[in-house]
């Protein structure tokens, strides 16, 4: 395929609150049930054309294997250059958002044939694939308060939403292996998953979201002693905050964990998902 | 309901390139196929609880049907105040994004328990118990280029996308009754219509779309001369531009009417849906 010019696109970040996992042979009907809060405009995501195919995230070239299989399924070799306002492997789903980026950015640059659900379905694939997520892709497509109803790509998955939106604060402490935890044993994560979402579907609301984000994360385990210590005091001051899967990093809304003292990084909800800036090509 | 406070919702416009209507008994399973664009931010809706409920309109007392059935279907009083920078019954679907606008707005303020989709049914059902649009609620919902595949709110229609953005240029000389059209004849349009976005979906770009609504505009007969004067004017400068429907109006993406040296209005395209700005309450 070839390429005119360069491109630049803003993804959305994803932090999940709750999740089930649910496997299939198609790695498009593969994903996860559950709901998150996305992060308007925190990945920018620049493709430009190249003779061989580099991956530079803030500066450092790395290796992200989900952005790999979408250079593969377009046939295409682009210079890829991420800039991130959140942290990798700390649970904002930076592989699913750069993946997303690099299929729309290639798609259009190279003047693709796919529709836009395809070019999600691709890069949800290449998540699902390199198994570094479940269900961001989606998630930071829709934008909002995504409620993950039905597992799976476009075509499988069905989407719901939260009607609200509110300012996020975050505060990382540390790092976690997505991979190694959605890969293990995820019978306790899938049952307390499955409940929360029940609870949320009930009562769509933030306030919920947040009640059964904590309590699902207390329930399968994955809250360290550290994270409990801020979930604490987030509530001691009367505020809520949970833990990002997967990642060591609370995240509250509104303004919960700047209220009990904590320095955090703030950001608006995404409004919609992926935005792509100055297409830089006439018709 | 009781509401607290008052409520700001950003909303997109839409103008449809071409369409089909579909009817069925339930006002969610009706609506319509088709492909437009939509524009950032194009219409404020303010909500504030009030003893008894107006509608105002750029500073004017106004009857909007749609926005009525969503005060009812929350039984609920408000002060509904919109201000637009594009015109009414012009083909901008303005009915349903005041629409959209108040049912967020109303049931986040209400605490209301309806979720993102259900909240968009609501509007999609008043606009269609209107009949002032058939598809402009969950294309304004979803923003960027939707593609109505299935019609219908959530749960009946399905959407896709064109996964490109551009400016949009537009340029109104008068008003056309959506009303009466869409309840009229419109088995020349539903024929059309659906060979328009046959040829879409077997190549879904902005320039493809271009070229199928402006074929659709002409063979349903809807282009008025005034109209097509224009039209050639950008074809003849290189461009391509179609017209709104519903409404005397003409758009174009990139900056095809400017070139044709036509005065315009520009917007952005709307990444996402509905932005609910300053919440302005606390948890």
């Amino acid at each position: 395929m070839q390429m005119d010019g360069g491109i630049r696109v803003a993804v959305p970040a994803h932090i999940t609150g709750f999740f089930s996992v649910h496997r299939a042979d198609d790695p498009l009907e593969t994903g996860s049930r559950g709901a998150g809060v996305t992060l308007a405009d925190a990945i920018h995501v620049d493709i430009e054309p190249a003779d061989e195919s580099t991956i530079v995230l803030d500066g450092r070239e790395v290796d992200i294997p989900a952005v790999d299989h979408v250079l593969d399924r377009f046939s295409i070799e682009a210079a890829v250059r991420a800039s991130l306002t959140v942290p990798v492997g700390a649970g904002f789903g930076v592989s699913g958002a750069v993946a997303l980026g690099t299929a729309f950015g290639v798609n259009q640059l190279a003047r693709g044939r796919y529709s836009e659900n395809e070019v999600v379905a691709i890069a949800h694939v290449a998540d699902v694939t390199a198994g570094t997520g479940l269900g961001d892709v989606v998630a930071q497509h829709r934008g909002g308060i995504p409620i993950r109803i039905e597992p799976g790509g476009p075509g499988y998955g069905t989407l719901d939403g939260i009607p609200e939106r509110r300012q996020v604060e975050w505060l990382c402490i540390g790092e976690l292996s997505t991979e190694e935890i959605i890969s293990g044993e995820t019978e306790i994560i899938n049952s307390v998953g499955a409940r929360a979402l029940a609870g949320l579907r009930e009562e769509p609301t933030l306030k919920r979201f947040m009640h059964e984000s904590v309590k699902f994360a207390r329930e399968a385990g994955l809250v360290t002693e550290a994270l409990e210590t801020i979930i604490r005091d987030v509530e001691d001051a009367g505020g809520s905050a949970s833990m990002a899967m997967l990642g060591e990093t609370v995240f509250a809304v509104g303004d919960g964990l700047s209220s009990a003292g904590y320095d955090v990084t703030t950001h608006d909800m995404a409004t919609g998902g992926v935005r792509i800036i100055d297409p830089s090509r006439a018709d």
